[in-house]
């Protein structure tokens, strides 16, 4: 099922500047071959749900692995059966 | 990985009352096995990330077989290592 | 107009626990003269919207105040015409 | 105070496209004279926070009087004692 999903990670316990955290999280959805566009309040992304899904997974795993205590992910998804919903739309 | 998480599942294109689409996406979370809380603006669920995204991927899936043309899915998603997190904590 | 809201706040910079900023902020809600209801994910109010809106600037200036150096808040916000929305409804 | 803020606006009840009434949302973001920009998931502005919640209370009442019967808004808010907050940052 085709989606389009904007995606927010807020890193917490590693103090107020949360940059590396972003741009980790932000590189793992560059490489999970979504298509993406950052903006200053998350990243939005268009694909297959189960791979949009998977990617965000995969940023609380990396995170915590690299040693992000707690994380607090908001996520908004759409799909619509009319059309498919995109980027560009 | 333990997470919780608070869904709230909005259809679109179906009129202005969506009771029945909130209850069959609640239905899917009680289906799911995951701990549930629900409240007046979404549930809140606790268990394994991977099955709570595999409810919500479900919940998409359902209500669109069923005839809802477009969803806009809220998620807010929160995983911490240094303690299980919990509906109770 | 008559609303009905859910207030997240996330204090950044103030370490893992969040506890006591989370307990203020829902201090200066239920000094509001709002409807609330806590639960895992932030707290539901009903109430004006005006009288809403005003609470939640109040929360980001006194944990400002009071040394959070940074604050994300999420607010969702649900206003019909058809029938006053309501916490019990 | 400044903040930084993403505002999406969903109505309910108007049918499955919804681009009338976001794009209603959107210019009243632009006429309340905040820094804004526009992308596929909100709204994002900048400015006063009192600025920025007047605006939300303006957008549920101006699509209300215009036959909205049902609005959904999403706000998260971004407020810093560090520094500034921006859209540019």
């Amino acid at each position: 099922m085709q989606a389009l999903a904007e995606i927010q990670v807020i890193p917490l316990g590693v103090g107020v500047s949360v940059r590396k955290e972003v741009k980790q999280a932000h590189e793992i959805l560059v490489s999970s071959g979504l298509g993406i566009q950052a903006h200053a309040y998350g990243t939005n992304v268009e694909g297959e749900l189960a791979v949009i899904l998977a990617a965000v997974a995969k940023i609380h795993q990396t995170l915590h692995d690299e040693g992000t205590p707690r994380i607090a992910t908001s996520i908004k998804i759409g799909t619509r059966t009319d059309k498919d919903p995109t980027l560009a739309g």
